[in-house]
């Protein structure tokens, strides 16, 4: 098992930085911020995203409902002032993931123009690249997909301030990508996204 | 700068694993908690890890105040619960981190064993392995380079519930990795860790 000898063991003192980190891999560090209405296609795109990401030899991370809601932000509830404490806390990890050289994916409704904007502050006068990704979904499609049965229950009135139904969904002014997913494939989103970060040097350190 | 052609974009269904995330960095991430006294060389011993892991070829990151105060955890301040929730958000940001396949190192004071054993928990519940780098350095010791005047100050009444002077800091017991600082050289700190990286099989995947 151990390959390395003392003799490889070399150190500098003070702090790796950032742009070492980017050239080590190759790539630079980025928030992709995946939004839209639930059933929108948010969390398909980014898995592929990520997926294509990775066959060009790049390091990505997700940060969705999955790992974030039973972890980080468990102890938050369905409030405003959770749900916006929510918001910023993801924006905040996506910022140290981005920071550390990961091209970073987030796939959350995040329907406030506020704390979507928030989110891209941390991550830009940081220096780092915020890529807002605007599923453009009418949502007489996305609640016909609903592939969790969510608006059905809302329209039922289980759930309360669900976001279309009786809850705004804030639609982005200048999101850097915008996938018309009722007339796009999925794969055209892809290659849009693919290359968006191609273009803006970030698949090269 | 656009080297991507379309026809080299290609994706499959379904999410990256954190084995491939692994594979793809030939490493496996981790978390390297390093916890002791204010002044007992925690953070100069996790720059110097990092920097030798660099050196290695492996990807790291740090936790540590400076970008997790300001930032996720700047709306906590230093009550019993505000502490509590300070080192378990921290916790399940290593343990993203970890996930996704980076060497994380986190440098706190985290003085309770409670609070460490939480992270532990939250790492290895979830496959990931946990470790606990003791910083074993005497009260005096510590205090006596007071590298940020911290100590002074807390003689003198201006800081209240500083750990060692009027809080508890609970020392590990069974810390996989113990630095008897007041004995070791930092190279051989340094050393221990990466040759207990190395002997676990966390420098390959």
């Amino acid at each position: 098992m151990s390959e390395i000898k003392a003799t490889n063991i070399t150190w500098h003192e003070g702090e790796v930085s950032r742009d070492e980190r980017f050239k080590h891999l190759n790539q630079k560090g980025c928030v992709m911020w995946f939004t839209g209405l639930s059933g929108s296609g948010k969390s398909t795109l980014a898995c592929a995203v990520e997926s294509a990401l990775v066959n060009l030899g790049k390091h990505c991370y997700r940060l969705d409902g999955d790992n974030i809601r039973h972890g980080l932000n468990k102890n938050l509830g369905f409030s405003a002032a959770d749900r916006e404490e929510n918001i910023r806390r993801i924006g905040e990890v996506a910022k140290l993931f981005a920071d550390a050289g990961i091209i970073t994916l987030t796939s959350f409704i995040s329907p406030y123009t506020k704390d979507r904007d928030l989110a891209r502050q941390l991550c830009e006068k940081d220096g780092l690249k915020f890529i807002e990704i605007y599923m453009n979904t009418p949502l007489d499609v996305a609640e016909a997909r609903d592939p969790k049965g969510l608006y059905k229950k809302a329209r039922a009135g289980e759930i309360k301030g669900f976001t279309g139904i009786d809850d705004p969904y804030e639609a982005p002014e200048k999101a850097e990508i915008v996938c018309m997913t009722a007339e796009m494939s999925l794969d055209d989103e892809v290659k849009l996204c693919i290359n968006y970060l191609d273009e803006n040097g970030l698949l090269s350190a």
